[in-house]
Order: structure tokens, then sequence, then C-alpha cells
């Protein structure tokens, strides 16, 4: 109960609303997770499912379903897109573009280069497509196999000097194991990766920086940062006595899974990967010239998505002020990650009217880059409350209504999804106020 | 020559230096795509590949250069990853962030759903790779497939009110025809996709309005609008009559190639993609129901980022003060998709002390997302022709020149690559700077 308010609270300083105006009368009893600790595992993955797929994070089909549970890429509607980009976005932020010493690359799927020498690519083959769907085709299944390959030419950009990472993220093949009984499971992961070159003496360091980072940056968009933690591993099938590894991991409901891997691979994989002279793969440590050791980190970005959104997931149980009690299901995504931002709905009135004040306001938004959920365009009529709950299972941060009011005083409701405080604000008003929040949100 | 100034005067608005500072000695004579003109095709495409190759585009393995004048998508290097993902961003923005109707999906490279219910997938395999590559595995060879599957299911979003679309952005498999005669060209294509569902009495007008839309969206980012074009086509294979299409084409050295496809399917495509029931495919026009037409934009990314970068070379001479004629080669990116929006190096002076004050600057810059090249830390001597010959090549927009006099006062050199002028700015104005120009350049 504690621990929920201190983190509300962190996610409501950004926020100009005050907590002290919540009205005495809404009790709120949170159990976090609480779907685990009442019946277990299969159950509290269900419910999640079946939210995902009732608000178009991931499609009906049960297929998709199953492929993000084993960690896999899966079809995704319009809210798993965004997330999944929001997630990826800020990998890219964290890893490449805030560090001068990290640079993107971008490889084939196909491993097709290795097969180039053989000229298996010099047939000549009809247009059928079949034919050439018989053809073995290698796809990688790792993106540290590109990172290396692009080691060479990539020296020149830091003039030799270590250290230096490549960063990619993308799909990656990963056929289910013998042991699976999944029944058309995708075979496709997305991967974020960054391969680390460093000097053999600092590799260790690097090591426990990285993994410092990792874990942190994990726990930077959850409300649950204790879900998070890592592992020592050893590698068997190397086991060269010096091959060290850790992973980061989830605790979902069904049991830990790992999230991101991170290997003190030694220079061995470099040595593989780039047969014939040992000088062309020397680099500079200060004075010395040295054979760098290599650092790999990759995350299942897939997994990735699904931690979020089982680390989000609250059952908010409230007393109403008739004594009768209600429980909230809100997905309280953090506000970079969550793929809307914003709800637009109107009340009643002349529809026509406060349809063009939605539209303005919506385009307002959007040209500003956040993004909005136009609901005065579904007229399905709803009520408060059915509306309430689509949003907050949604993780939708604020609900604007535009009513009757609006149109004579330019004022409408503004619901936060944390705290359900209502306020009333100036239309002219809101774009400020969202941006300010998201940013502010950004920087903690 | 005056197509030329206008072009500039363009890029130049948004930047507070008066183009009439200009010094009146160095006479700018343009010759845009002088490579073209002078002689021919193939030298152009090679002197751009050794160009892309030299400047960290792409790797200089000749099939990545070879896979990208193809269109197809090859290995990038740092700056190739972020130009694309710079023209893939603006894409998404422009027509799927700033639309209400237009939603975001994400589905499978393999379209390994359609053996599900054969019971392929129900073999246990051992791990051996090798079986499971042996294996058929159909791959999507447009992004056109996933978004009809994913049309039902995408219904309840707008409950079912036309017009809306689906997007996505991603990796298809078109291998080469057989008249190719390429070894290990890539069989990857990124395409950028709309399909977008409309009612049967408009789709002759939103294919105009999105014709217009894709060949404003194409020239938006370059100096020489004319190279894009739009042509009628007519479907050959479909051929019912009623099959029309338009491609925007982008003018190559070496020819004419297509960029983008728009076609106007009908309801056939979605008759096809969804047997049984018409019923529930139907959707509302106003008040009426229809069986939407289905109109299908996909554009070639790789292609597009090779469009980009032919459009952006310019060979420019002039002469100095001494009456020397010396040639400039620019990559004159537009500033939203220029990968590095500026360089930091430094001059002469205290190493140690210079090299905190970049260090300072670069992590100030790259905190708010300016993308900054860290030229500093490459310590070998370099003479400031070279250091903008590189730059300009790069298509860096500003290089910062940090010296003893900023240790002193705070000012720095700031050369601007389009008009080559010189400008002291205090360190404390740079990001402030640099913000309101790449942002003034969006909105043109």
């Amino acid at each position: 109960m504690l621990t929920y308010c201190i983190r509300r609270r962190l996610f409501v300083t950004s926020h100009n609303v005050s907590v002290d105006i919540c009205p005495l009368h809404v009790l709120l009893q949170v159990s976090k997770h609480s779907v685990k600790s009442s019946d277990g595992g299969p159950d509290a993955a269900g419910d999640m499912l079946q939210l995902l797929q009732r608000r178009f994070f991931i499609p009906p089909d049960p297929h998709h379903a199953e492929s993000l549970l084993k960690g896999r890429t899966c079809v995704y509607g319009p809210l798993g897109v965004d997330l999944k980009r929001n997630l990826l976005d800020q990998w890219w932020a964290s890893v490449v573009r805030s560090r001068p010493q990290v640079f993107g690359i971008s490889t084939l799927y196909e491993l097709g280069d290795k097969g180039a020498g053989e000229g298996n690519h010099k047939e000549k083959l009809g247009d059928s497509v079949d034919e050439l769907l018989q053809r073995r085709q290698p796809w990688r299944t790792r993106l540290l196999q590109g990172a290396l390959a692009q080691y060479v030419p990539s020296l020149e950009l830091m003039n030799r000097k270590l250290p230096f990472g490549l960063a990619e993220t993308g799909l990656c093949y990963q056929p289910e194991d013998a042991n699976s009984d999944a029944i058309g499971c995708s075979s496709e992961v997305t991967e974020a990766s960054l391969v680390w070159f460093c000097s053999p003496r600092t590799s260790s360091q690097w090591l426990d920086y990285w993994t410092r980072h990792r874990l942190q940056w994990w726990r930077k968009f959850t409300l649950g940062p204790s879900d998070f933690s890592t592992r020592d591993i050893q590698d068997e099938e190397r086991n060269h006595g010096t091959s060290r590894g850790v992973t980061v991991l989830y605790q979902f409901p069904w049991g830990t899974e790992t999230l991101e891997t991170l290997w003190m691979l030694g220079d061995a994989a470099l040595l593989r990967s780039h047969t014939g002279s040992r000088d062309k793969l020397q680099c500079r440590d200060g004075k010395r010239v040295v054979l760098p050791h290599v650092l790999s980190l990759s995350a299942n970005m897939d997994r990735g998505v699904l931690a979020v959104l089982f680390n989000s997931l609250q059952h908010v149980q409230k007393v109403d002020s008739k004594q009768r009690l209600h429980q909230r299901t809100v997905l309280k995504l953090h506000p970079t990650l969550a793929p809307v931002k914003v709800a637009l709905d109107m009340g009643k009135g002349s529809t026509s009217e406060l349809r063009q004040v939605c539209e303005g306001l919506l385009h307002e938004l959007l040209d500003v880059g956040i993004s909005a959920w136009p609901g005065y365009m579904d007229t399905t009529q709803s009520s408060m409350d059915k509306l309430h709950t689509k949003y907050d299972e949604m993780g939708v941060l604020f609900t604007l209504m535009v009513g009757e009011n609006t149109l004579e005083n330019g004022l409408l409701l503004v619901r936060n999804r944390d705290t359900t405080i209502r306020e009333t604000m100036h239309i002219s008003e809101i774009r400020q106020f969202l941006l300010k929040y998201i940013s502010a949100a950004e920087k903690i």
C-alpha cells in the first residue's frame, strides 16, 4: 500500500494537480497484480491477453497471443505497434543516440552473402516463387553475427580507438525448440542488440557497467521495479573458464523469464568471424595496441513489451459515495510508453459543433506529436463509466471531454488515468499542459 | 542557376544569417547533378557509391552497393541507418501519426499461419536448424497481404465507418527476377505501406488525393522536385477494366525507377482474402452499408533513400580570392533527413581543456535529440579543408569549431554547409540556434 503511494506520487509529481484534493470518500485499495495473488499464473495471463485483444494491442486470433506469451514477435494491433515503437525508441535513445561511441548499423535478415561465393545465386531461375523458396536460406538468429561482420569497416569511425559499440534493432529467426507444443507459434523475435568492443583489461568493468545500466533502464518505465532482477550465468558450451554473463529477468505471473542477456565473449568470437590477419582487428587502448574483447547485449523486445504490460496492470478497488464496491482495471503504462496519450470524446450537445471543436483540438495535438484517440468519431452511445473503463484498459493518460460548456466558455473536463481526478481546463491550455506532463515524466 | 538560388533560399529562410553577407569574391557556379550531365549514368552512380562507402552510409563491400542501386535493402553503416530511420519516421508522421483514421499495424515476415492448420508445425523436430530451414517457409512479398488479413479485427477501431487505413513499414521478400545477373544481391526490400479502405463511390477521388499527397511528400525533402513525377498505369494481370494505378517515379542518372505504387484494387482483393460471409466485411458510408474498395499505397524505402541521396548531391565550383578554382561535393540533405546535424571539432590549443568543452557541448546537444558527430575524438591531424570536404560529403548541416578563443570568451565558429559561411556564436546559444533551424526546416 505504501509502495503504491510512493510510486503513484512519482508519476504525479509532473502533474500540477495536487494529490491532496483527492476526495476523501474515494478510498483506494490497491492490490497490485491481484490477478497473480488470487488465482495464479494461467488466469492472470489469460486475463491480460483478453484485455490486449479487446483493446487493440493484438488481434483476437489466439496464435498471436500465444506467440507474445512465448516472447516472440506477433501481429500487433495499433496500440501494440505504438507501445513497441515507443519502447524501441527509448532503447535507441538511451543506448545509441545519447552516446558518441555507439553507432547504429543495419544488417540483413537473410545471411545470403555466405552463399554468394558458391555460385548459388548465379542460377537463372524462373519466376516461380516456389522454386526460390525451396532453396535453403539461412537467416540470422542473432544480431551479434551482423555486428561482428561490420567490425572492420566500423574501425575507421573511431579511428581504431576503444571502447566503441555497434547497435541494431531488428528481426531474428528463432524456431521453436523441440519441446514446444505450440502450434503455429511465430519463429520471429525482435532483438535490440549492442555489441561493445573494449580493451581486455576493462571488459569485466564494462560488463558491470552495462548490467547496471540495463537493469536501471528496464526499471525506469515500471511501477514494480522489484519484478526485474539480474542473475550471473556461465556458458556451458563455450566453457573456457572465462566466459561470464548476466541475464536480466522479469517475474511473470507464471515464472521468471529472460528479457536480456549480456555476455563477455572475449576475443574468440571476433577471431572466428574474421579469419586471416589478427593485425587488421587491432585497436588502440590509450597508447597500447590490443585485440578488443567483445561484450554482447541482446534484449528480446517482444518479451520486453509483455513485461511492461504485466508490470503496469493494476486492479484498483474503490468504494463510491454510496458504499458500493467497484473494481477498476488500469494499465498504468509509463507516460513515455503509453501508446495513446489522450482520448477525445464529446458529451451531450450540438453534435456537429462539438465535433468541429474535437477535430480542431485533435489536429492541434497530433501536430505536436501527442498521440490522440478520436473517441468522438465513435457515435455509439456509451456511458461515462464504460468510456473510462475502456480508456483505463488502453492505458490512455488523459480523457478530454468536450461538452456544451466548451462551446460557451472554452472549458473542458480533463480526467487523469492515475488519479481519476477530473479537472476543468481551458481548451487553449491543453496542449501545453500535456507537453509539460509528458516531458516531465521522461526526465524522472 | 536561378532555380538553385531560389531553392537555396528556401533552405536558408530558417537560418538567421542573411544571404546578402555572402562574400562577393566567392562566386558560386552551381552545376546540379553535373555528374549526370558530364559523363552519364554509370559514372554518376559509381561516384555516388564511392562517396557512400567513404562516408559510412554503407560498408565498402560491393554487394551492399549493388543491392542499394537495385532498390533493395542493404547493410547500412551508421549514416545510412540514420538517414533511412529519418525517412521512415517522416513517412510515419505524415501518413499515420497525423491522421486519426490511419492505424499502424505490424504483421509477420513469415506467413507461417497458413501452415498452422495443416499440422506441419506439430512435427517434433530435433534441435537441428538445418532441418528446420529445409521446411518451406513462405514470406510476405508485400505488406498488403497482412493489412488485408487484419481488416476484420480493425473494423471495430472506427466502428465500421469509412474511410480508414492500416499502415505498416517493414521487410518484404522480393527475390531477384530471372533476368538479373546480380550475384549475392539482397532479396529484401523495406516497404512502407498504407492500405486505404473507402466507399466505392469515392475511391477514384481518393486515388487522386493520395497521388498528390505522395508526390508532394517526396518532393518536400529535395532540391530538385522535377526529378520526381507520376505516371498512370494499368494492371495487365487483373485487367478487369477498372483497375487503375499510379506510380511515383524518380529520374536517376541511369533512368527512371519506381519509388511508390498506388493501386485501386476494388473489392476483389478483400473478398479473396476473406472467404465466407460478405456481411462481416461491410462498412458504413454515411447511412449506407457498402463493401469497401481498397486502395494500396506501397513505397520502396530503400530506393527512396537512394533517390534522396542522388537528389541532394551537388557539385559546386567556386573561385577563391586567389582566382583558384575549387570543386566542392556536397550532400545537401534536407535538415530533417540529414543523419548528422552537427559536427564538433577542436582547433589548436590546450587539448584536454578543449576536449572537455567539446564533450560538454556534445552531450548538451545529444540530450535534446540533435545528432552530433564527435569529430574531436579523431586525433589524426587534418586540415580545415579536408574536414569540410568530409562533413560536406556526410551532409552535416553545421560544423562547430571549438578553439582557444572558446576557453577565453565562450565564442566558437559555426560553419553552415549550404552557405559555407562561418559565423561566430556564443556557446550558450548553439543549442537553441540548432533547434530553431531544424524545426523551421520541418515546417517548410
